[in-house]
């Protein structure tokens, strides 16, 4: 297969996302709406509204300098020898991972004064986009007239060969992707350089990256350096980059068009009614409760001492950042007016296929499919999440068990008829992720499976059988005690072993959590064949449909929904109504100082503590703009018409997480920390001359 | 005021109710639906359906022998000797205020050998309905022409009136409640007996009254033996009763008629839709995730130790039940079927009343009225919860300082003009609970302190007034440290000097509480009066319309929504289907031996493992009806057609929870424990031959 170079790819592809970017109807994107792929962008609607029209030079400095980290983030690449820029919350695994009871890095920060000092992070990864190439066609042929658990085999083989002669010859240094975009009416394969060696160069004290914590986060106003560096190496030395993005520490002004290149994860923005519903229910019954319940449990378990308290304060952030997301989900979901309008916009559609009866026959009833479809998911979503997901088995522990015992069944099949994610082309990634060393502490792993273990006989009752197999006649607390005290899965040489191992040092193993992984398996990929073939092969065949019916209507073009893939967002730094009042777009070292009260999460670390007397009060520190972004944007690098980066993207506001159902310039917003007030931390509070000398080298 | 006696009320009260049952529109009743005013039971349906029309003579035997415990349960006397038979989760307060590290009743159990070993419940209060009066004419008369605050004015005072009249020369054994069934369509006056001397005769352990815990509630089959008797004093001598019900220890057969006579709390299902939507929204936004962070805390706080696993163990099991219950009440008003069948009744009279312009102009636009009102309470209800019903300050030390701060200064005011809470009628019983000697843990009151407080900050955010009011520049858990080490509200003593100092004592009380409850109230205030005014008011008034509407346009008989209030179900012993498959009407010792695994909340207490063996394996144990009943029925005794005692009532299964909103024959069934299994237990565990004969006297 071909996997033609940039410039190139986008020609070719441009033009197959030319044809489907037509074919989505409903209503046109608003503007400053959108998360365009690079391929794609909407020239018409930037040029009419702020006279700029992106040229192929913005476009491949763009695609050069932005990465994508493991783990869901964005960064970019900021220096001629690897620097990369992301959010302090896209390394908080990484800041984990490198602390001990001795050393709390996420707490206390973390700054290299040498390239000899950069630590490796175990297990994170970066990506850089090189190349897109248009399959649709090649999907098209695999899948015509297969249905359900057929399809989805089709689709998977074509994804295991694609992906394997993408990266044929260069696989250490290559990620491919097959990218379904519009629900599968569109599918490309992204090719990416991959970066293995990732190393920890500079993150400041949680402190000052999260200031406000979980009662600020989400808001604006805000005052929070969520900042960190990373660097990637090659070979053992810093990777010598072509190009990069340059750092412009004056910012941006109010009103100024920006731009944001990063990797938003994911969005529903086509979903279908009945899909909404279903989700709705599904995050308001099963999501959001359980999320609250870790909550409660990660609170208090952080009102304890020592290392549980530290790894209960690491996982409180990331379930209160998803209570957030999700409960803004919901609250768009619960409005009666974002139903009424996408219902609106599929009885349209629906009247357009019924008229005629040529298209009928084409398309069929994609309503009723995944109506149907609804019906499955309704049924098996819970059990799967639980079992499949592993949100029965909370922690590392159970998910590395029973990766080895699918990967031993696993690797000797041949390539095309594995379980996704022991592809060829996925295995290095989960191999990384599986064997590299990182500290567990026991009680906290006991204490979030005991909880994880009890919500599975909440949800599935006493008597499911799935509860009977998991705990037998134990109760979730003594069952996890027994799993945790018993294992040796903590231990990264054993699991070592076990991987070489294979299939014969499996089956020889008496851990409890490889006995517990290897007695579910049958029924745990049984569930999950159904769950593909009821439900998600189903709703996915009924969309392509659905994207036929609206080209044959045509309409205004509209970006896919996101995929975790590169898209370019633009819009304007500006200010935002929140709770009644419009807020200003900047905010500065006077707002933070003002707003320390020095009981956490409002307290400054140590540093800021002493250097903010020094510091310009008027130094600007974070920003609102009208982008369109959402979770996966994080670490995105917010850019100036000059394609300089004068902010990074951290977080969005209150009115953004509607945002994974429809965009609303009115009220979303993203919120990004200043360039300026990077470099300024850099020079005055964290004393790295070298890394401010390599950010902005002289002219 | 007149209170005329049983049997003249019942014809009095009824002509008035006769009225008004007929008046509400709407589906008729399903066979078996209804929870039935004793005043108003619908003969002819049960005549039909089962050949049984209730006499005068059982009717009055139901009301002298039903029970109603504060704190929302109900309860039957069942002995000459003024016996109470409830369930032990309606007494899981008292058994806890009994209690101490040194004796855990609630874990323990007890037994009463002699009459001097019962143990009076500090402040457990029991109720026994002597008449009902209809004074629905006055309350048109006092209210007409009146809107918001001043038709809620003129209602208190209309209430404060007609208790005090009712109560007049024997306020110390009367309780009078005002009652406004049909959402203030008909006002009656409730008098009961009151007996406020209530001891603990017989409680079994927690592990085999809860035998199964949160996983098995709300479910069925169940094996629990959810009962505890109390005894009623009077004058330091056990209660002399005219009538009670007895039990039958054979119990019930499948099929047969049966009834609960009991105090349902309150039901929906007279709501509108735009009330129904907006409490949907409120329960998957606020309440369940609110109730599931808070099951999150304290099953972490119960794996600490001592008193404080104690207290959590306690709190958790509460917490667990409304989790089902609201989760229970969410699905229902997800389901689009039942707010679609809601609509379409409401569509129907919204055209009756359009096509009459004499009753548009008498009506009005209640629909209008309501939805308005909905805008009110979607902006106010969360912080209202938070601040008024106080769910920011988690505990009774912040309730006992601000109930003694309100009480200084309502008490000397005139007594129409006060609080309701602080009327003449209601003082003995909020003075009871304010005075009671009960234990605190000061790090549990600390810890759920500083858990709401926390939620406070989550929902208003850190930057609202009433945070910054509350917290100042602390955060929630110093705050709450400052609180609770500070105060001393957990001392009864203090409480007592306080209240008898009254304002004079309180305004140079330092008590950390105390303080907090000062210099929030008269904001606290002033957002109650908006609440009611511009919620609960305008809900009401509106609601009395919509009856008048439905009554103009005539339509089948109609149960009033429940109101806390005595009343009557009738159904049949009967299986249900559950997770998809029918479910036998019986338990029995047999299967409670086969489900118990030795691990909680499957193990059994000692005495249990050592009767077991005696006992025969065939005595039943559970059993399920089809009553329609809701929270507040717990306790209610299961009555035969000559109203015997066959069993206990202490849940519904799954298929109840809908039952806010709707009845559902084929799905909704009450639980209960059989008769036979109470006897056995008191005769062959617990070793109480007393208790026995005084249950089973010989005839």
């Amino acid at each position: 297969m071909q996997t033609p170079r940039f410039p190139t790819r986008l020609a070719r592809a441009g033009a197959a996302a030319a044809v489907w970017l037509g074919l989505l109807a409903g209503p046109p994107a608003q503007a400053a709406e959108g998360m365009w792929p690079l391929d794609a962008l909407p020239r018409a609607q930037m040029q009419q509204r702020y006279g700029f029209e992106p040229g192929p030079g913005f476009v491949d400095k763009l695609m050069q300098g932005s990465a994508r980290l493991g783990g869901g983030c964005s960064g970019s690449f900021v220096s001629a020898e690897g620097l990369v820029l992301t959010n302090h919350h896209c390394i908080t695994r990484c800041l984990g991972q490198l602390s001990s009871a001795a050393a709390n890095r996420l707490q206390d920060g973390f700054v290299a004064r040498s390239r000899a000092q950069e630590l490796r992070c175990p297990d994170l990864e970066i990506t850089r986009l090189e190349s897109i190439t248009d399959v649709t066609a090649q999907l098209r042929a695999a899948t015509a007239g297969k249905q359900g658990a057929d399809f989805q085999a089709a689709e998977d083989a074509l994804r295991a060969r694609l992906t394997r002669e993408c990266r044929a010859g260069a696989e250490d240094t290559t990620r491919c992707d097959l990218v379904l975009l519009y629900r599968g009416g569109l599918a490309q394969l992204y090719k990416y350089r991959l970066f293995s060696d990732v190393r920890l160069v500079w993150a400041p004290e949680e402190a000052i990256a999260a200031f406000g914590g979980d009662p600020d986060n989400f808001n604006f106003p805000r005052w929070c350096l969520d900042a960190a560096l990373l660097r990637v190496y090659e070979g053992g030395a810093p990777a010598v980059l072509r190009q990069h993005l340059r750092l412009q520490p004056a910012g941006a002004q109010a009103g100024e068009l920006v731009f944001s290149s990063g990797h938003p994860g994911g969005t529903d923005r086509q979903m279908t009614t009945a899909q909404l519903q279903t989700l709705r229910d599904e995050l308001a019954q099963n999501r959001l409760p359980q999320l609250a319940e870790l909550r409660g449990v990660m609170l208090q378990a952080a009102r304890g001492e020592g290392e549980q308290r530290r790894f209960a304060l690491a996982a409180l952030q990331g379930v209160e950042n998803s209570i957030k997301v999700v409960g803004g989900q919901l609250q768009a979901l619960l409005d009666p007016a974002l139903l009424a309008s996408k219902r609106q916009a599929e009885d349209e559609l629906r009247a357009f296929v019924a008229a005629r009866p040529e298209l009928t026959r084409r398309v069929g009833d994609p309503w009723a499919d995944i109506a149907r479809a609804q019906a499955a998911r309704r049924e098996l979503q819970a059990l799967h999440g639980l079992i499949e997901d592993g949100r029965a088995f909370s922690g590392d522990l159970f998910s590395h068990a029973r990766t080895l015992v699918r990967a031993a069944a696993e690797r000797p099949r041949p390539d095309a008829e594995r379980l996704r994610e022991y592809s060829d082309a996925s295995l290095p990634r989960l191999q990384r992720r599986l064997l590299a060393a990182v500290p567990h502490d026991p009680a906290f792993e006991e204490l979030r499976l005991a909880w994880s273990l009890n919500r599975l006989r909440s949800v599935l009752g006493p008597d499911d059988p799935w509860v009977q197999r998991v705990l037998g006649r134990l109760s979730p607390q003594d069952r996890a005690r027994q799993l945790v005290q018993g294992t040796r899965m903590a231990d990264a040489a054993e699991r070592q072993r076990l991987w070489q191992g294979g299939a014969a040092a499996l089956a020889q193993s008496d851990d409890p959590f490889i006995v517990l992984a290897r007695s579910i398996d049958d029924a745990a990929r049984a569930l999950r064949q159904r769950f593909e073939s009821e439900v998600l092969a189903v709703e996915r065949q009924a969309a392509q449909r659905l994207a036929l019916a609206a080209f044959e209507r045509g309409g205004p073009a509209l970006y896919p929904d996101a995929t975790g893939t590169l898209r370019l967002s633009y819009g304007e730094v500006s200010a935002v109504p929140e709770r009644g009042r419009v807020v200003p777009p900047f905010t500065d070292l006077r707002g933070l100082a003002a707003r320390a009260t020095g009981a956490s999460p409002f307290a400054l670390p140590g540093t800021w503590q002493a250097a903010l007397p020094r510091l310009d009060p008027a130094q600007r520190l974070n920003l609102s703009a009208s982008l369109d972004i959402i979770g996966g944007n994080s670490g995105s690098p917010l850019l100036n018409r000059q394609g300089e980066v004068v902010g990074l993207v951290f977080d969005g506001n209150l009115g953004s997480l509607g945002g994974a159902f429809s965009y609303d310039e009115r009220v979303n917003r993203a919120i990004a920390v200043h360039s300026g007030a990077i470099v300024e931390a850099l020079r005055s509070v964290y004393a790295a001359p070298g890394l401010v000398a390599e950010l902005l080298p002289a002219p």
